[in-house]
C-alpha cells in the first residue's frame, strides 16, 4: 500500500523521473475491458473477472501503481503454478452471529476479499458489527478498496491482510513480517470519507525501487542488510535484507510498527488457519514457497462497524465533518499549505485518472502487450 | 503508554540515574492499601475504590511509572474541581448484540474501563464479538490492563482511549491530538499472551522529561517546536511544542501514525459523543477545559474476540505459541541477544516487582505522603 499522504507526490516525481518511460496513457475503460478479458481467458466466470478487475484496477485510480495493473501479468503466472484457482468455492467453514472464517479455495485475493468484506458486511447489518478472517487466498489487491466498501451501508470499513515476509522484527535481521498492510475507512457528512491505507512500514519496497533508478542513496531507518547492519543502500532489499517496521529504530519506536505488522499477522493467519511469519508463500510465482508451512495460503482480516450500532449516523457525519474541518484547517509547519486528511490525495488521484486516464511505464505497457498476445486479448 | 521493548530498559536507566532521588521500596500490597484507602475517602464505594487501585497499580507493577500511583493525587485533584464523580451512575445509553456506547458519567477511567470492558466481554459470550465506545469519562490508566481483562476467557482483547491534544499531525504545528494509545492482548498455549501496548507517537512525554533531567539532547523525530521546527531541545513541550505521529517525519512514515492516532480519537470519541482533537479536556486539574466543547469527558474504545468464534481455541493458542517461538529465535542484529514478544519486558516486570516491591522516587513518595496527610491515611 502506498501512504495516503505522499502517493499524489511521489507519483508525480515518479512521471517527472520516468517522463521519458512513459509512453501511453489509457482509460480506466481500457484497461477494464483488457484486464477483464485476461480473467476470463484464464477461467474466471463473468462475476469473478468483473470484481477482480474493479479490485485491481482500483489501485491504479487511486495512484497505487504497484498495486495494480502492473501485476496483472503476476497474478496470470500464479494460475499458470496452480497457486491461484480461477474457479474458487469460496465458503464460511465457521462463523457466529458476528463472526466468520472464509475459505478461499486459492482464489483470486481480488475476488475472495470483497466476497470477506460482503460477508462482514451483511453480518453488521444483523448484530451491530461483522468480523470475518480469511485463509487460502492469495494477494488482494489495495486494502482500502476493500475496507471502503463498507461507506455505502453508512459503515466503517476495516481490511488487512498478511504477505510474504520482507520485514524484521525490532533487533532482528531476519524477514519474519511482510508489509502487512491496515486500512480503516469512516464515512463522513458533507466532507468525503476518511480512508487510511498504509504499510506498517516505514516505506514500502517501490520507494526503495524509485530511488535504485536514480541511483540515489536511501534514508537511514528504511531498511537493514542482510547483517542487520543501517543502510543508505536502497538495494539492500535485493541484496538478502529487510525492511524496517514504522518506526525505523528503536529511539523512534519500530517496536511499535512491529507490533502492529505482528497484529495484522495473527487477525489474518491464526485465527483463520492460513500462513504466517515466514511461511507466507511469495507473490512472484518463480520463487519457491517455504517448506513445512503451516495453514493455507495468505491470510486477510475484515470488519464493519454500523455506525447506527453506537448512535445515529446523522449525529455521528456531523462531528465527523467537524472533525475533518478542524484538522484540515490546523496550523501548519513552514513550507507547507495544509493539512491533509487521510485519503485526500487518493480522491484527488482518482478524479484526475478517471478524466485524464491512467498513465503507464513502458514495461509495463509491454509487459501487458504481452500478455494480450499470449491469450488474443487486444490491450 | 510506554512501548513495550524498552520500558525495561529505561526504568533501569531511571533508577541508575536518579538512585539518589530513590529511597523507598514499597509492596504492592502496601501501595494497594493506601490508595483504595484514598479512594474510599474520595467518596467510591469498597468495590469501585478495589477496581480503581487495581487499574492504576497495574502500571506501577508492569513498570508503566508514569501512569501509576504517581498520577494518585491528580486524580483526587480532578475530583476537588468536580470533574471526577466518585459516585458514578456508569450505564449503557445504545446497544445493539455486539455493540454498545457506555455512558461514564464523569466517573473514574480507572473504573469505567473495566466496566465497559466487560460489556464487550459479555456481548463476545453471546455473539463472537463486543466493541464498546465510551463518552464521559477521564483517564483510564495503562490500556494494556483493560484489554488483559479479555485472555481468562479465551479472547482477544482490545482497549483504546483518547486524551488531550499534545500531538502535531504531520505538515502540522498544532496540537491536535493525544498521544492515542492502542492495546491488544492476544492469548497462547503454553507461551505467555502477546500484550501489546503503545502510544501512537514516536516516544512518550516521559522519555523528554528523563532527557529534561538528566539535560541531554533529544533525538530529532519526537517532537517539534511550538513554531513547526525540527528540534533537538527536550524541553519543547514545555515551550508550546508538540509531540510527532509514530514514524516521526514525513520520510519515515508520520502520516501513518497520524492516522493511527486519529482512527483512536474517532472510535473512542465520534462513536460514543466524547470530546475529541483539541477539544479533550486535560488531566491536570490545574489547566484549564477547552471552549465550546462538542461532546462529554473524554472517549475509550474497546474490543472483544473469542477466539472460538474463528477456530478452536487449541488450534488457535497450538498456531501462537510456534508464532512465538518461531519470532523469538529470529536471527538479531549485532548488540543484541534475543528478539522480544510483545508484553515480554512489562510482564518480567511485574513478576519482579510482585516479589521485590515497586520503587518510587522520592518526589512521588513526598506526594503520597502529603496525599495521605490531607485524608489521614497512613502510607
Amino acid at each position: 500500500m502506498s501512504g495516503f499522504l505522499f502517493s499524489y507526490k511521489s507519483i508525480n516525481k515518479v512521471y517527472k523521473t520516468y517522463f521519458c518511460f512513459m509512453n501511453t496513457t489509457f482509460s480506466y475503460d481500457q484497461l477494464f475491458i483488457f484486464s477483464k478479458n485476461i480473467f476470463l481467458m484464464i477461467g474466471c466466470n463473468e462475476m469473478d473477472a468483473d470484481t477482480a478487475t474493479r479490485s485491481l484496477l482500483s489501485a491504479d485510480l487511486r495512484g497505487v501503481d504497484s498495486h495494480g495493473v502492473a501485476r496483472l501479468s503476476g497474478y496470470v503466472r500464479l494460475w499458470e503454478v496452480q497457486r491461484v484457482n480461477s474457479k474458487p468455492v469460496i465458503k464460511i467453514v465457521h462463523e457466529t452471529p458476528s463472526t466468520a472464517v472464509v475459505d478461499g479455495d486459492k482464489g483470486l485475493g481480488l475476488v475472495v476479499a470483497p466476497f470477506a468484506m460482503q460477508v462482514a458486511i451483511d453480518k453488521a447489518k444483523q448484530v451491530g458489527t461483522g468480523w470475518v478472517s480469511v485463509k487460502n487466498s492469495n494477494h488482494f489487491g489495495i486494502a482500502g478498496q476493500h475496507a471502503m466498501m463498507a461507506l455505502q451501508y453508512d459503515m466503517i470499513g476495516i481490511a488487512m491482510t498478511n504477505a510474504s515476509a520482507l520485514v524484521a522484527p525490532t533487533f532482528s535481521s531476519e524477514r519474519m513480517l511482510g508489509t502487512n498492510p491496515i486500512a480503516v475507512a469512516i464515512p463522513a457528512g458533507e466532507q468525503p470519507a476518511f480512508v487510511a491505507d498504509f504499510a506498517t512500514t516505514t516505506a514500502a519496497n517501490g520507494k526503495l525501487e524509485i530511488l535504485q533508478r536514480k541511483n540515489e542513496a536511501m534514508p537511514l531507518g528504511w531498511a537493514l542488510t542482510k547483517e542487520g547492519e543501517p543502510s543508505t543502500n536502497a538495494n539492500e532489499i535485493k541484496n538478502g535484507g529487510s525492511l524496517l517496521p514504522l518506526g525505523g529504530d528503536k529511539e523512534h519506536g519500530s517496536h511499535k510498527g512491529y507490533a502492529l505488522g505482528a497484529i495484522v499477522d495473527i487477525f489474518s493467519a491464526i485465527l483463520s488457519g492460513a500462513n504466517y511469519g515466514p511461511w507466507v508463500p511469495p507473490f512472484p510465482a518463480y520463487l519457491t514457497i517455504p517448506e513445512n508451512m503451516p495453514g493455507e495460503g495468505i491470510g486477510h482480516f475484515f470488519g464493519a462497524m454500523r455506525i447506527d450500532a453506537f448512535r445515529t449516523a446523522d449525529e455521528f457525519k456531523e462531528h465527523m465533518d467537524k472533525w475533518i474541518t478542524r484538522f484540515r484547517s490546523a496550523k501548519t509547519i513552514p513550507g507547507q499549505e495544509k493539512v491533509i486528511i487521510p485519503g485526500d490525495p487518493e480522491r484527488e488521484m482518482e478524479a484526475e485518472r478517471m478524466k485524464n486516464g491512467i498513465p503507464l511505464l513502458k514495461a509495463v505497457v509491454e509487459d501487458l502487450e504481452a500478455l494480450g498476445n499470449k491469450f488474443k486479448v487486444a490491450l
